[in-house]
């Protein structure tokens, strides 16, 4: 290969780590892939920060001007880390323009409109590389590209969010509040000072989208995937799952249903057994299921400097080495493909707990399971078991009502946990209504997770 | 791209899987891969069986003919799945100097002579895939190809045969002896007939052969890395290991070590907490340390007709759109390099567990201990429990020699159990000498596996 030009926009966190990278191991590099990949533009708002942070070497420019590079026939690669679907999405299409080929971290540009850059890359013979876009250094997205292309893939289920993680795990295993645990996660960086992206799941979906149309060919809007955050979750209901035989996960599941797609994001109970259920902290993990293959499972950190920034390094090579082109260039999955037809929420079936605050008096279980009874969704276990205070602990089997019938102050209100079989999303809705309309029941306290068997 | 056709050489257990799914996917393949991957050739001396077990279409044609393929210009790509180093090594070396792209699974003939094999292919303009030669079904080679060209690789760990790692789950779980297990894995075709190559560790190092070259970019012969086997354990030491929180795998180990490198294979124990701890059954699983990634674990089936056919069916693919070659005409990693320089094992530095059979009688505690300590090996617990009858058990920790001290008779020989620190291999084994030739311990019956802690 000749000598590859690369002009870096955005040099926050990952910015900064792909300039070390190139700058620092560019003989090492050029020793591996047999060429020279030289860094020659970093492009900032914030030149004079990142000139003083980076102090690169002579050939390095560092510049806030974002036409300049596009307008330097030697630069063949621009990488976008600048982050979102503004100046970011500017500079792609500039790029493509241009001529030059595209590498990014940037889940929401592609998950927003990844359709049209592809085609945009297409229609002038230039690709866009993506590997630090999902689960950064967990080379997901080249094992769906390329591994997997024999297979008929079934599902992918992925622990995508590296702040949920860390933000679930700290809850689950040390028994923080999720205000705490995030509060932690913001100070060790994991989490940004405006967590919503990532607690409320959208980062998720992002990422979500873009595995779907590598893992099944179809185009997906992200606002179109059925959503859901970890912020609403308590303690209380991690150590029932736990007691269970269950981890909680912010999952992002994608599983093939005939001619659609179940796409969803949401707080998900693996059964320990799960391989996901024991990826715990900052790391991230992607669970694959093709009909050859069997289950694949990567595991890795997710985010972070280094993690993400090696897998965008990693990218620029493949462009360099002409590796990425040709297969960008012809496979379907960058190609037209069709929108996903994602299967509504309502339809899907699975496993279901659920945490009532009940009076605690005698029939509230009866009047409970009659209403389940009538939106035909059987329970699998029922357990009152006190874990906020020191007082009295039970699992009851269904139909002992147990401590529930037993006569305790009316005005007590005790937690109840119900494990269903599996439902109808639409049905245990339907029944969750009902039930926290209930007088016996606290409506407003009551917590329902998904839950994934194995 | 252009039509690509293939001709398959060794129409086994694998060879078959590929053929079934180049025939029966072809119409998927070609929309996907945007152009037709074509089996025209099934090449096996077995010609007669193997047509009546594919039943293929007329466009392709079964023969016994090696040659014929290799003179027809329309081939392009020659799938090499006959196994062994010996009619393997002529059909790789013919077709590439017949100008055609080698893909194969044969990772006894990379390992024997993959340099040389290498450099024929690059001196013929032609390149050699081989992603399903190493844990079948995950994608390590392109994750160390592509993926992890930025890093600089500190360790590789791997659980790479399928066999092994399903005798000892069976043995670790369901307490089977070695030999009930190897009899089940080859009932369930997990096993050949003649199991040596798997059992005794050599498989496993050839693919740690394989892996070395990609992660630490050195030449190794597999002939020259420490290699044992799993045919000498004992279900008890499984037993003992699982109440001390590790579990036994057969692991393929490489660690970069300044300019040398530590290469090895053996049953080691895991801390239950390590990745690769809980990969049971025909699992597969490798664990890749980066200085900028951190920690990757890829987990999947390593072997079978599927999942080995499915990496041999995504090299096909890799070659067929041109994605292949400019990286393995450019990677360092394909080209010429140096001998690794390979840690003797008696240099290397690990942590161990011994199990010696000792007559029940006062100092003998004190005289192993003695021994150990004038080979400068520290203990980190001693215990003496024995499982094998109902008899007593008790945990004795360094320093009170309980059971040891007190007055059973002469003649029982009871188990005890030593954790060591971590030591030099050469000062173990020279300790573990002395102490065989104690007069109060049966030498024949000692057991030791090294110890990998997290």
């Amino acid at each position: 290969m000749a000598e590859c030009n690369v002009a870096l926009y955005g040099c926050g966190t990952v910015g900064a780590g792909v300039a070390a990278i190139l700058i620092g191991r560019s003989g090492a590099l050029a020793d591996r892939i047999g060429g020279r990949v030289r860094l020659k533009y970093v492009v900032d708002a914030r030149k004079d920060e990142v000139a003083a942070e980076l102090r690169p070497p002579d050939s390095v420019q560092v510049t806030d001007d974002l036409d300049g590079p596009m307008r330097d026939p030697e630069v063949s690669v621009v990488v976008e880390l600048i982050g979102g679907t503004g100046i970011a999405r500017t500079v792609v299409e500039n790029a493509l323009r241009a001529g030059k080929d595209v590498v990014t971290a940037n889940k929401a540009l592609l998950a927003e409109c990844g359709g049209e850059l592809f085609r945009l890359a297409r229609a002038n013979g230039r690709s866009i590389a993506f590997e630090a876009a999902v689960a950064g250094g967990i080379p997901i997205i080249a094992a769906l590209r390329n591994a997997m292309v024999g297979e008929r893939l079934e599902s992918i289920y992925g622990i995508v969010n590296g702040t949920c993680n860390y933000v679930l795990t700290r809850m689950s295993r040390d028994k923080l509040s999720y205000h705490e645990a995030l509060s932690e996660a913001q100070e060790k960086g994991y989490a940004e000072a405006d967590p919503t992206l990532d607690v409320e799941g959208h980062d998720a979906a992002h990422k979500l989208a873009v595995l779907a149309r590598l893992a099944f060919g179809v185009d997906v809007c992200a606002a179109d995937i059925p959503c859901e955050g970890i912020s609403a979750i308590e303690p209380a209901d991690l150590v029932y799952a736990h007691g269970l035989g269950y981890t909680a996960k912010l999952l992002a599941t994608g599983i093939r249903r005939g001619d659609a797609v179940e796409l969803r994001v949401h707080p998900t109970l693996l059964h320990h057994e799960h391989p996901l259920a024991s990826v715990g902290g900052a790391y991230n993990a992607v669970c694959v299921h093709g009909d050859c293959v069997g289950e694949v499972v990567l595991t890795g950190l997710g985010a972070g400097r280094w993690a993400t920034a090696s897998a965008v390094v990693a990218d620029v090579c493949r462009v360099a080495l002409g590796t990425y082109g040709a297969g960008f260039a012809a496979l379907r999955q960058f190609g037209d493909v069709a929108w996903a037809n994602i299967v509504p929420l309502a339809e899907v079936r699975m496993g279901y707990y659920f945490r009532l605050s009940c009076l605690d008096m005698p029939g509230v279980l009866a009047r409970v399971a009659g209403i389940l009874g009538r939106h035909a969704i059987s329970i699998s276990s029922v357990i009152q078991q006190d874990i906020s205070g020191g007082g009295a602990s039970g699992v009851t089997a269904f139909g002992q009502e147990g401590p529930l019938a037993a006569g305790a102050s009316a005005e007590d209100r005790v937690p109840v946990v119900f494990m269903l079989h599996e439902a109808q999303e639409g049905a245990l809705q339907g029944a969750l209504r009902d039930i926290n309309q209930l007088d016996c029941i606290d409506g407003d306290r009551t917590r329902m997770f998904r839950v994934q068997d194995i």
